[in-house]
């Protein structure tokens, strides 16, 4: 085994600028505590923490380091950063006004828009977080059942809030007392819990595809998807799709239109605005009233300009055909990092959809061989991430995908150099 | 007693358009769950529910009524809509970019400023809601405690998650297991509170003042703060104050600084961005280890614009002396409307700060002589709320604030001709 430091990439024979983000990252441990927290600390010392500009595919590091960009903020880059048009109508929005006492006529526009894209939505409810989209979902399917028992797929991440965070630091136990837990595409464990929440079912909580870090994606079965939708409907419960990292990459509207299966509600975040912070929940009829009933508001949920640019964003979207787009480009940057890995002897594990490449190295249970392949691929310019689903965006063109490819042969080369002279138990 | 009917107001002699508003009205009814839900359905059917522009201390709604405005979106609109240099801050980091994989300088300059300002802050986390800050001060006071109980006001608001909604629909009763109640002011009622909570006592929250819907607001007396001090020393718990709605327009730093009691956290929002989508959390060095092992994460949360946004609204605030400002103001409309009201034999409740107006009728117990007092004054041209606290800006000027006032002359004496007109058992 490679030891699974942080720090191996700096082995490679590329250099790149650091000084301003150590800086900075020291400079923001005095006043923030860990300096940097959430999903932005979730990666490796390779990976610069603080980024200075971005347009399109590309951001830049506050080092001047500009490095095509993966991760696309882990999901609100949809169409490419500071895509023209998405700004154009924001910014007409915002010389109007962005934060009023009520909402503006970008309230209804964008419902309206909701409606007619997603097969199940009949209504929309608009929210800042993508967790308060998920949290208004088990509140909703709560006060429309009466019942408390949500089930959810273990591992599976839905928000921070107390009763879904990964961490259990401050959580009391009863934030979670009406949690239960299946596996994805596993029915019998669904019928389990079930079987567990008896008369107090009051929905399943599913995301479209299984997008843990860590491990490998998986899509779901189209047996699967039904049996939870047949088990909602055989318990009266409320079937919930939690959409806010991957909706709008996968399928114009719900991304489980494909398998004929329609939830009752969906939780939609990250790539609604593209980068402006909107998420929504959208719904079925007869969950209306119930929704009605929830108290749901925060200061900013009325602001017009990201639901403005949330209207551009999905009329772009259905413009450039983006799914078919992103599967495409996602196809090539499959294509091209496995056939770099062969020709260098390591056996990659790309799953789930294209669209939202994994890539794990086979065998690579401490993931040093990733920490060293990301770190080295951040020294090329291109930032990846070692252990959580990356994300690709309309800017991400074929040219633009073909040059990471180009420049990550280097980083297969500079890894299997590195493993090499690791010697024989370095060896996969 | 005068029928409470939301309309009575159109028996007044001004006629105001309101058909696009009800045209929106309507079809918002359509897409979203009641049309308008959230704070911005707390009013009358007097209140225009959809908006069109707004600068400084005026908003437009979608009927091209202009407003001076009262509300302040609730709070945000602390230096009056659009600020030239706010917006150019904002502008100035949106041309480089927003929403990134981690943060921007931004947040150490933010971070650094809030610390800088607030007594008791060592430290700064960001959020997005007014709820996701009050919401991780109760998870960092369990965090560090490793106990459960948290103490809140009968009747204040902390916001809209399950644990603090207003309403139950949909929160089962394990979501506020732990929160236990005191009365404001009340110190017999804490020491109660906190013998329930015996040694699971984790922290309590605090408004700076009592600013609940529908009632009176009430200063703290110095009494109460520093029993509460004292009952948190006392336990090892954790004191927390609310400053979501208050904060900045009380005091340069924290509210309860001229009280010479610090808390251990506070929660900050509304105001902080100057209507930018921002909130945060301070706290003192003995809780950074408790906030460094709490997960608190939002696809938006690194957004470098609203802290821009954020930075420069403190900038600013500062350079005009904002709480002195707000007060000088708050207390000139005041008094004004202390006057009017005693000129048509009005007698009025106005109490708590002046910057944050709240003015109800005397033995208007069922709020008609409110909502038609405030319904006229839509009418001729002021936002006013007949049972919420309300909001100045540095953009309500004494000008402003004395055509304000000149408008809400014409409102006291149509309410004085319609209470007239009611009859022996309308009179007050």
């Amino acid at each position: 085994m490679l030891p699974s430091d942080d720090r191996t990439w700096e082995n490679n024979d590329v250099t790149r600028r650091r000084e301003n983000s150590e800086r900075l990252e020291a400079a923001a441990k005095l006043v923030v505590p860990g300096g940097v927290y959430g999903h932005g600390a979730l990666t490796t010392r390779a990976h610069p923490r603080f980024f200075e500009s971005g347009t399109g595919a590309h951001v830049t590091d506050v080092d001047g380091n500009e490095l095509i960009d993966f991760m696309c903020g882990y999901g609100p880059n949809l169409l490419g950063m500071g895509h023209p048009r998405v700004e154009a109508a924001a910014e007409r929005q915002r010389r109007k006004g962005d934060c009023f006492s009520g909402p503006t006529a970008r309230w209804v526009e964008l419902a309206e828009a909701l409606v007619e894209r997603i097969g199940h939505a009949d209504w929309a409810m608009f929210t800042k977080n993508g967790t308060d989209a998920t949290t208004l979902c088990t509140t909703i399917a709560r006060a429309a059942t009466g019942r408390r028992k949500i089930l959810v797929a273990r591992g599976a991440y839905h928000g921070a809030a107390p009763w879904c965070t990964p961490s259990d630091a401050g959580v009391p136990a009863e934030d979670r007392a009406h949690l239960l837990h299946y596996r994805y595409n596993d029915l019998e464990s669904v019928a389990e819990a079930v079987a567990r929440a008896g008369d107090d079912l009051a929905g399943i909580m599913v995301s479209p595809f299984r997008h843990d870090t860590f491990v490998d994606q998986e899509l779901p079965t189209t047996e699967f998807a039904r049996g939870l939708r047949r088990a909602c409907d055989r318990a009266g419960a409320v079937l919930m799709i939690d959409e806010v990292r991957a909706g709008l990459r996968l399928a114009r509207g719900g991304s489980w239109e494909r398998l004929s299966v329609d939830p009752d509600l969906s939780a939609w975040g990250k790539a609604l605005g593209n980068g402006y912070a909107i998420s929504a929940v959208v719904g079925r009829e007869d969950l209306r009233d119930a929704a009605r009933r929830v108290y749901a508001t925060g200061s900013f949920w009325y602001g017009g300009v990201a639901m403005a640019a949330a209207c551009e964003t999905l009329a772009v979207a259905d413009e450039i055909g983006l799914p078919e787009m992103l599967t495409a480009t996602g196809q090539q940057f499959r294509a091209g990092l496995e056939e770099l890995a062969t020709a260098n002897g390591f056996s990659l594990r790309q799953t789930g959809p294209p669209q939202l490449p994994m890539v794990l190295f086979e065998g690579d249970t401490d993931f040093s061989l990733g920490k060293f392949f990301t770190g080295d691929a951040i020294d090329r310019g291109v930032y990846m991430h070692p252990y959580h689903n990356m994300f690709l965006s309309a800017a991400h063109t074929p040219a633009i995908v073909a040059e990471a490819l180009e420049r990550l042969s280097g980083s297969f080369e500079s890894l299997r150099r590195y493993v090499d002279a690791a010697g024989p138990e370095g060896s996969r």
